[in-house]
């Protein structure tokens, strides 16, 4: 605390990091690389935590941290560490940020917020503790940074769409459509909870509470597996998540939203596609040309209306400006360089970061409703 | 009857049509232009029919009927007509169809089959018994005969796409965007049986069903109206059908398809969108471009694949031999055009037209659940 | 003449056309068609000419004309006959084109022109004397009325795109890149007059000049036979005219364009590209997807700026109204039939039809001056 | 020199950097992560230097520099600076390059080479005489590592396109449209050289050279300024450079290509264009959309032709696979990583570089002819 009371933020702040994969690799290149474009307090990569001594070191030296570590209450409890961000599977979530937020250290966690309901809950209550003595909590939604839907919300809370009405959502890859693909800890539900609804659903139905800033009141949706045996170490296994999953919800607006996601639509890599058709305009967006995005505006006369393909490079567009010059495209990794801004400028600012722990939860409460839902019989002909 | 037994055409064939409006502009083209570009047996233009003489005598010149009339009954009794051509209102399909194939004419109608199952039943009965005599008939699923789609058709049915998985079919139209639209026919329960589901999800069902060759087993859907309530003569009047539905479908053979259809859809005037993910390979296809086809070759090495953009015009494409050079493309009206072509060699060979009543049958069924579906309860958060 | 001393148009107007291949394919659906969507002066299909009689009875009978003939002599002066459409081989064109003006006909001639100048020199006097007595003459630009290309015409010259500056006009095709394509008339200078230049650079220019109401004052241009030499009836024979040329060209009102043409662009079936550039606005058009204007609004924030797709089939859209609703699209056929309309209505208004004779030849001197342009040496390095 | 007279590469490579504007910023991105991604021997940033001690500090400070300095000339005399950037002015570049490499320095030189060719050929002469001594030296055409360009280069060297006929390069940006853009050092020919052509079209120019493997032998081009005169600091200025430039260029192998580069095409912001037509296959690219490399493969039955958008994210692309997985696109900046990567390892390897100054002279050579050429009257008509 200063003198007059208020929280200093130290300098520089000391981020620990848990889990070195893929999420480890990009949130590493954002921590590395955010100053460099915006104005957030200083910081430094102090340590990455990891299971195996010998390639967490080898991830460090590379990643940009300084240390490396394989106990990560040790970590959490250091004076130096003041930021702790959570790549390690999902079923760790609850324990380490749990822990680190009682600890005092700022928290970042990677979507989804918890592979179950109850650990969520846990993790809400003690982000509401944490927050009323200004430790703040995040949950890593990092396509709310994409500047093309950043900018898409924008227009549509300035009204530009008018009242929105349907929303059609998909998230489309295709790493499973081989059938030979084999069995791994992401198809048994035990360790993965679910398979596409939980790993790409939850991207699409906190997109869409975003763009519209409304919440999901209802659902209805349906479940399938497509590969229902894949080889394994001693041969074929069942699999037991689903490979594609479709929904339809309400949102408290008035709005209605489509859902489809699979990891076995061929030909598309990493296809997260957005439309929102509203009273006075629309948008679409496509994921694998972040930087577009395709907006209608119903004002012009009939005959001028046409969905225009807007590259999101401007000055004026949100993030855009500390890139480079218009037309120069930046790349997916930064959808967490801005999310780590995002969450530095709370902290130095003592407001509470979005999307939330109950953020998170709440997409949690969607998820489980469609697995609800899919126990209702469909009507046979 | 010849001589040896077997049925001879008349030559020409005499057509009469009833109904002058959207779809009888549209299959008088078709009448009129066939032969210039197919090997067809001779058809005459013979009488254009509708209630409103003087109208139809204005039609029927600028169509390029010989005759107009203004009672339907009489003109399927003559011996110059051997062609019903039915563009009037869907309550009144099963009637004309009836006595129109009882009198021995070759009967093609306009989608929807019927706004009752009952009716629809009705005019498969008939139509059975008249194929027994040789007398043919065909509801108007016009799309079947765009080429791309019929290419699709070929390419699936080929195996180029392995086993299909996931098929994705939206029909988006804005024509009631605008909430001050006023209230028609179109928008009563009674008078139109349903709103989006029955007019152009009709269209994304019967298709799936076209390019799979399989069939709807079970379906959970879901129906809106946006807009409660328009401007009447008498003021504001309640919308009783739906602006926009959507479903999931299972098909037989294993194939899970997710149907969206909208007439709020703002941009989009006439989108029927649809794409298709097999086990070795995709495609997609979007009517506003209704000469393209996206095809992705699942065989290609992986760094070269993606969706290739093929043009439909090559001599080698359905239907497409028949008119320009490639890349001379054309318009939405020659769905019209290979339908009758269809429906003429089909008469000529005295082999049965695909879609028969049968398979408008089926996709009445297929509607039917979807609203019977929707009466279920979602879950509710 | 009438009482008052006016023209009167004959009912209906007879027309004979002369050709029947591909340009007389198209121009047949024309007219067939037209007075089913506009509202144009009775005309009838009276007489096809060709030299072959029973290949042009054989076509007569398909395309919808009542009468085939073999010699255009007796044809054009046949007092049923008012117009004449001249589809046959461009080196015939000035001489039927001359004594059917003469002869006090309407005269429509598919372009280019001529194949020199001095005949095209000859038609435009013809045309001009013809002219002061009500007699109108036409050069089947049809491009001009893709109804995308007469709206774009009409936002320049609403002044929506500033001053026009910089323009890129392509046509490319691939007929020719296979090298064992063989040889034929279209491929000798001394029948084809030039090759992708004659054929297809003329619609760029004339479209060039159309859309921006401006005219070329100077060019520098290239030409290249990438296929020197192709299989003939005996043997390899040199290829003579041009597979591909460039030019730049200086328009008087300051704009400069590039125009870029090749029948060996593998994978480019028949797609005229168009690219303009203004102080405030800009706007592309591809004729593969000819119901599409891609329109770029300056006056827009730069926030906002995209090129937006028009779908061009709405009534206020040039032409469009006549069709369908918006978003079904027409075909490349009916840039005939919009044509054949505004010849009609200039010939019922005694009013002179564009592009005329004397916009035809200025296209040539362009086309001219680009082969002379070529001669001139280039810069070695 | 090791005890086996090979050389070695200290480590790590002490890098300097000259500049720290638009271009620095890009180089310094690359230097902070190159390590991260690839294996490559080790570097460290130790010196920024610039002429404004506290910007250059600031800058330094921000993208990751050890140190800052203000004289170059003492810089490239350290001993552990082992690597020279240079990102100063095309004035500057002779100069520093030369000092450097004299200094048994490696130099990377931003594009173009130098603003003459005088110039160009002194770097290029001690280039050679350094290469000698184990001294390497690039020019930064970073487009060569675009990796669907890489990719697009790689197809074009194993044949699948054939005989390379027609090239179609544009590249196209807007920031000099609007009129009232202020003069600049860049819009003065004695202090940028050219305008449109030496910025962007070099690009272009390299990039045919680049994906053909293949040299220009002769050009014909014309220059063109729209905006004579812009605001100065003291009213109007005259613009002496141009704002656009057209060429066709021969290649030595029998190709033909088409440049057309513009700073005024309102809506085009960073749009390269690259279009390859070869007789056995083609292929497109928009560097506003690098990620995707379109290629039409000739070898396939006609009616399966078409172009296919490759989205170059999968592991056998060009440098794609250190990156993330499939579908997850990469931004503009990575050009530049891959760059000092290519860099790095040929210094490690002890083998040349490309783009070397050789190849940036020949680059300069055809701009020179370009300019020359434009001298050449046009044909007037």
């Amino acid at each position: 605390m200063s003198a007059a009371g208020e929280p200093t933020t130290p300098t520089p702040l000391g981020v620990a990091m848990i889990g070195y994969a893929f999420m480890g690799k990009a949130h590493s290149q954002a921590w590395r690389n955010v100053a460099a474009y915006f104005d957030v307090p200083a910081v430094e990569q102090r340590v990455l935590v990891g299971r195996d001594a010998e390639q967490v070191a080898q991830a460090a030296a590379r990643f940009g941290w300084a240390e490396a570590a394989t106990d990560w209450h040790e970590v959490i409890a250091r004076d130096d560490v003041h930021i702790v961000d959570i790549c390690a599977p999902g079923s760790l979530h609850a324990e380490i940020a749990v822990a680190a937020l009682e600890a005092g250290k700022h928290v970042l966690v990677e979507k989804p917020l918890a592979n179950s309901l109850a650990e969520s809950e846990r993790m809400v209550a003690a982000a509401r503790s944490a927050r009323e003595h200004g430790v703040q909590s995040m949950v890593g939604f990092n396509y709310r940074r994409v500047p093309a839907l950043a900018y898409a919300r924008r227009l549509i809370a300035d009204g530009r769409l008018g009242t929105i009405r349907q929303v059609r959502a998909s998230y489309l890859q295709d790493w499973l459509a081989d059938e030979s693909a084999p069995m791994t800890w992401r198809l048994r539900k035990e360790t993965a909870g679910s398979g596409a609804l939980g790993d790409i659903a939850s991207h699409a139905i906190d997109q869409i509470q975003f763009l519209l800033g409304d919440t999901v009141t209802d659902v209805s949706g349906r479940l399938h597996t497509f590969v229902g045996r894949r080889p394994g170490d001693g041969g074929l296994e069942n699999v037991t998540v689903d490979d594609a999953a479709w929904a339809t919800l309400s949102l408290s607006g008035g709005a209605l939203a489509s859902v489809e996601v699979s990891r076995v639509a061929l030909g598309r890599k990493n296809s997260l596609q957005i439309e929102v058709y509203g009273s006075r305009g629309a948008l679409t967006f496509d994921l694998e040309r972040l930087n577009e995005l395709q907006f209608l505006d119903g004002a012009a006369p009939d005959a001028e209306q046409g969905f225009r393909r807007i590259v999101v490079t401007e000055p004026d567009h949100p993030y855009a400006g500390a890139w480079w010059p218009p037309g120069h495209v930046i790349g997916w990794e930064h959808t967490f360089t801005h999310q780590i801004q995002d969450f530095l400028i709370c902290i130095r600012d003592g407001t509470a970061p979005s999307p939330s722990f109950e953020e998170g939860l709440q997409v949690q409460r969607v998820l489980a409703a469609i697995e609800q839902s899919d126990a209702a019989k469909s009507v046979r002909l």
